[in-house]
């Protein structure tokens, strides 16, 4: 995973500035989309993100706030004229409002929606060294997670010290994968001096829309990245109980358990008018917080 | 009738700075939105127009840059918690899908929504004042527009005039109604000293998605406002004809016909970064043209 780019960090009401819940996830060259609100088509212009290059979409649950922005974007890419698949994943609704809307709008998509229903806690996806699964929230409407989780990564050839020694190309991959090297004399070389640490390997988990229980941690455990909705300021709890959401302190009471190098906030509601409050709140318990704002692009090799 | 907004004025992809179709008509303190394309309610934020205020909704079809921002905006006055009922007109397919949302986003209104289904030509609706008429448009989709039609307006009473002379409080309203006025000596005003001109009735013809053919003068005759799609130049006459749109000079050829105050051109295709061609080229045939763009303010007054 290269970059998360936010699309969107609010919640159900509108709110300037904020957009509803929409990101970008780069992987090896794909572009993931991560819900869609509406008006995540219009964010993805404002940001330069190709409609053409989102391979895979991933959908929560179907409040309109995380979804709202399909049909839409949808319909856009068919106009464009896309032929590469696309591929779905979410409630099993969301394929009968889909469907409905094509039959009625006579709706003829020129590529291929290939949906797949999100329904228990899976492997969803594997996807060039990355894998997909699907974790249950705990909210009002039946809602899923997301953990995306990249391979443990090779090692990397020490250039100058691999040529120096005069490793043969076709050794270059036994090297990356922690192989000795032994030159034509008989000299065995170490792999660690051809080679450097891996880069880091994440895992990111997105959580939408979640009230958080006692054992939630057991699921995003092992996260290096973890995006929480934050709702409410703790001041709120009753409220946040009622609607099935958490409070900044109880994202950043998660993250003081499983550790991650980040939490990022999000999901505000539209009562706040800045997010700082819920980001003091977050940081006081957990030190390495972000609070999401549209726009903002986490780069994975920097965290 | 008192103004119309432009929410949007683009077509069905997305265009910086255009937005889908959305107009608000204001209306004897009565906000009608007619189309609703995706973002709709953010516009309306933008144009500080009160959700709460929209009275009475039209959509045309069931392409989606007519409808798709409807959801999101029956959402969001559920969660601010409307209580007034909200009349909604459109083709019968869109209650389906709406329906469809709700069940499967368990949202439950706390408004009464009244929907009437718009299926032929006919009266839809009468509203202080106002009579509203549905006329059949010529699309690839089964496609409506809207003709707003002020009731014939009475005359307006010459305050000093009727002071000087006398005239009661409880004449007034026959004064208004033409009636000449008799003192208690026996004297005849004539009706035409006491009061002034009615204010002007206008007519505004609401035409979203339309291949004009030779005989649709007849459905928007006597209109003194026409509102009509230039989705395309005249040079791409191919291509409208094709995809059941109207070039600029086709709707000028009809405002020449039918002679309204003003025509108003929208559903610029994505194509055009300046809508100026589209206008000049309406202009070439018909001088009272406007090209409709977002946020500007129609005074019905003025016209």
């Amino acid at each position: 995973m290269e970059k998360l780019t936010i699309l969107g960090c609010g919640s159900a009401l509108p709110a300037s500035g904020r957009h509803p819940t929409g990101q970008i996830l780069e992987h090896n060259g794909k572009f993931l989309l991560i819900d869609c609100g509406e008006g995540t088509q219009s964010r993805m212009r404002e940001n330069k993100i190709s409609f053409d290059k989102i391979s895979h979409i991933f959908i929560s649950h179907l409040h309109g706030d995380h979804y709202f922005g399909l049909p839409g974007l949808i319909s856009t890419m068919n106009l464009l004229g896309r032929t590469r698949d696309l591929h779905l994943f979410g409630p099993a609704g969301l394929i009968r409002i889909l469907e409905l809307q094509f039959e009625l709008g006579k709706t003829f998509l020129s590529f291929s929606l290939k949906f797949t229903p999100v329904e228990k806690e899976e492997d969803i996806l594997s996807l060039r060294g990355l894998k997909v699964q699907s974790i249950e929230l705990n909210h009002r409407l039946k809602c899923f997670g997301f953990i995306f989780k990249e391979e443990k990564k090779t090692r990397r050839i020490n250039g100058p010290v691999a040529k120096s020694v005069g490793v043969p190309h076709f050794f270059m991959d036994q090297l990356r994968l922690g192989e000795d090297y032994v030159d034509k004399d008989g000299n065995v070389i170490q792999n660690s001096v051809l080679t450097l640490e891996p880069k880091k390997s994440h895992t990111y988990a997105f959580c939408s829309d979640n009230r958080i229980q006692a054992d939630f941690c057991n699921k995003v455990k092992g996260v290096s990245v973890l995006y929480h909705e934050a709702t409410f300021l703790h001041q709120e709890l009753k409220k946040a109980k009622k609607t099935f959401h958490s409070t900044a302190k109880e994202a950043a009471l998660l993250a003081q358990e499983i550790k991650p190098d980040l939490l990022i906030l999000g999901h505000y509601s539209a009562r706040y008018r800045s997010v700082l409050p819920l980001l003091e709140e977050a940081k006081g318990i957990y030190k390495q917080t972000s609070a999401a704002t549209y726009k903002d692009i986490y780069d994975f090799s920097k965290i």
